[in-house]
């Protein structure tokens, strides 16, 4: 499929500068743009490529000022990064859909199956499980007995959902995704040995929620662990047993958070992040990457960063300070020999 | 099944107080509490939701003291946390069992299968592997040749063990789990490249161990990596080569245990945090959350926490002074201002 | 197989120190040698292991002083672990491959499969598939359409690779491996919710690249992430879509790579280290364990711990006065009494 630059300008809404019959068949990163693709800027980090890109087509910004000339033309949008997505999106969802059960699958006779369903290779579908219209489960999917799956959802392979998890409509979980393996819980016996609680509880992730690979999220241990609406998880997460996560709450990759915690909404947790257990954290929070939250924290809209967690701007002049700390000791002991004279000839005075 | 308040009472000889024969059908936690249901309170934090519960029955500790109305009916028993477990453990017995080799699984001529033992579709068995009585194998393991599994071994889907590892009676291991991937091992060559050194060991895991999803454990370059009998393991793990975790410890997500490190018996590590190769870590340690411990723990039954690890007092102790620093230097440099002017009043003086 | 002292003494060049004729048929480490094995010694640190070693022959360096009497055969090399890596890799390859396509797979009629291949059972290869000679994939591994694997490729268990992505010659990539996952690119809508950025770009692996078990790598949003030529990657370790790591650099275990960042050539990266998104790291970077970078590092062959990481011996330093915080701030304290006392006293006086 090929497209002028009138017919994408028309489409987004943009104000074209340059050639409006250009044609692009592909899109291409602004630093390796080719004739034919059409790149982007948005980040004003890389303005500088823009003179000299090869793109053919670049949208830009509305107040992007050009400093000199570019040859590309250019199609100035509101947003230049949301008109690419939508131009992504749009060529995305006409690529060819993968529909139909495998004869390579396991189904149990009991299973629910929608419409238009992919059920790909090596997919187990256990007892009593249920999969909405037009879900994609590729390759050595688990779906453990009595699972739900809503519309539109898409496993990745290698995803595993254990008994009786319910997800919620187009969700998206990749590669290697764990969804309700057990609680971490044990009691310890009086010989030293640990005995498992069992975990009877599920994992419930409702509607719009991406699960990056690797990650791992822990079935409760009564009731359920809770990823509510609109939730991104990156990569590699570890979400512990009775945790609920708020709506539209997203974690980048690594951060990990103890069981039967609860994420307000609309939390941004940058990554490598670690949370206590049993703790609450308010809506709107922003955790800084790294951090380590031991208490709850319970004023919305904050920021914090640090091990304990710290406010961020208090975190930032600390760690200005703590690079400082050998000098300030080498002052504290001279202020203290200063004061030790400064006696001496006082005494020697009075 | 559907049980009294007086069969429970009297199966966990504990004492009731209201109705003893209202009766429950499954499990509940607190502050979910439905009629038909049994709960518990046990964490201090949950007291206020026993008033409120919906829950028939709510086990509590002997020393509970209630302050208002309870409308459940209370079963005292002397630990309510762990006679819910016993209950828990009780249900989830009397669950049927799978059993059976699938005709969808691989299994090698020379492996030899115990009796009762679940083979999922999509399951590999390799060459003269070894699985004991009653064990489980759920869909896309991959036991790979000469692995010898224990009896009552449980493998969620998508375990891989490497070649020749050997697991114990009584493990469980979560979907995703790696035991027995090459450990990290390169020599540098004088190009810059690096050299692979082969990885010919195995790993060895003793009876009672649960591993959690996602966790990796590295083979040895030679001879074992040791996970001892009892040792719990929680989510997203690394375990390098040739690292030795001691009887009963227990380890929380996200943490690294880097080459050769061997850890003592009944430790509790913490999450996300890092210990360096080649060290010794003594029996009983306690190890806080994000720790990085660089250096051996000789001391036993110590706790500590921080990067580089300290005791855990004096880690306490010292993130209040680091989030004060900033306040801290601005005293100095008041101090340093104060003893410069005492100097000239002195000179003055003298 | 076996081999005398002897003709192994000849193989690697060394000279041999007692009885030239022990013959030895595997290996074994030093602190559990037993006859009949090979073992080494490279470590000082388990120097006092050579006198009660029960191993036949052990391979030290040129340098070694024995301090007793070594009843071992003793081949001296200029680099005794080298030298034993040479012995194990010999080893190794004398071990018979698997070869063939198992009927149990799945292979797309439009996929194209080199000489020697071998496809283990529940194998998923998609359309249009390339994969080179002599390579080995073992069961459950997912490579989608178009990806392209090179020669004497190594994918275990589990592995995904998503669609159009490349694998270079020589690659080993250990279980649970995700290669081309979609990077976390979401922009935030005015209702709160984030709308997915399609991630349409590939992720690149050049030639002689090992991944260890469970890392997972992202595909761009446009172009490649690139994984450069000799990159060792460790497990649990995330790097984010559009990320470049340079040739022959070595990351340690459950360290992450944020968006866009480019690593320099042959860097050191430790355990659980975090890097901001779109930062530059200059070659030869050496980052400490639990570092954390949040800007571009740009001077060459500089080492850095810490969170924010700062040079290794200010790190080293700082940390020393960060475990006498509270001594030092008692320290303050008392010099502000001493200098309001000094003032009193001077008040008097003057």
């Amino acid at each position: 499929m090929e497209f002028t630059a009138q017919q994408i300008a028309d489409f987004l809404g943009g104000e074209i500068q340059g050639n409006p019959s250009v044609k692009v068949h592909t899109f291409s990163k602004i630093e390796e743009g080719k004739a034919g693709t059409l790149s982007f800027l948005s980040n004003p980090k890389y303005n500088h490529y823009i003179y000299e890109s090869k793109a053919s087509i670049i949208l830009v910004n509305t107040d992007f000022q050009a400093e000199k000339e570019v040859k590309a033309t250019i199609i100035r949008v509101e947003d230049a990064y949301q008109a690419l997505a939508l131009l992504m999106t749009m060529v995305e969802k006409a690529n060819p859909k993968k529909v139909g059960v495998s004869t390579l699958a396991f189904v149990s006779p009991t299973a629910i199956i929608g419409e238009n369903v992919y059920i790909a290779p090596f997919s187990y579908i256990g007892d009593k499980v249920i999969i909405g219209n037009n879900s994609m489960l590729h390759p050595h999917t688990c779906i453990q007995d009595g699972v739900q799956l809503g519309e539109n959802v898409v496993l990745f392979s290698g995803v595993t959902i254990y008994n009786n998890c319910v997800i919620g409509n187009n969700c998206i979980l990749h590669s290697g995704v764990v969804i309700g393996s057990d609680g971490f819980g044990f009691a310890p016996t009086e010989d030293g040995s640990y005995k498992k609680i069992p975990q009877m509880g599920i994992v419930e992730i409702e509607d719009n929620v991406e699960i990056g690979s690797n990650t791992t999220i822990d079935r409760a241990t009564l009731g359920s662990t809770y990823i509510r609406k609109g939730v991104k998880l990156d990569n590699l997460i570890q979400i512990g047993h009775n945790v609920e996560i708020g709506t539209n709450t997203v974690i980048a990759s690594q951060s990990g958070i103890s069981g039967s915690t609860k994420l307000g909404k609309q939390c941004i947790i940058a990554g490598q992040v670690g949370l206590a257990g049993h703790i609450l954290i308010a809506d709107g929070t922003i955790l800084g990457a790294q951090a380590g939250v031991p208490n709850s924290i319970k004023i919305p809209d904050q920021a914090f960063q640090g091990t304990p967690a710290i406010p961020v701007s208090n975190f930032r002049r600390s760690t200005v300070v703590y690079k400082n700390l050998p000098e300030l000791q080498k002052t504290i002991f001279e202020l203290q020999k200063q004061i030790k004279e400064l006696e001496i000839r006082i005494n020697s005075i009075s």
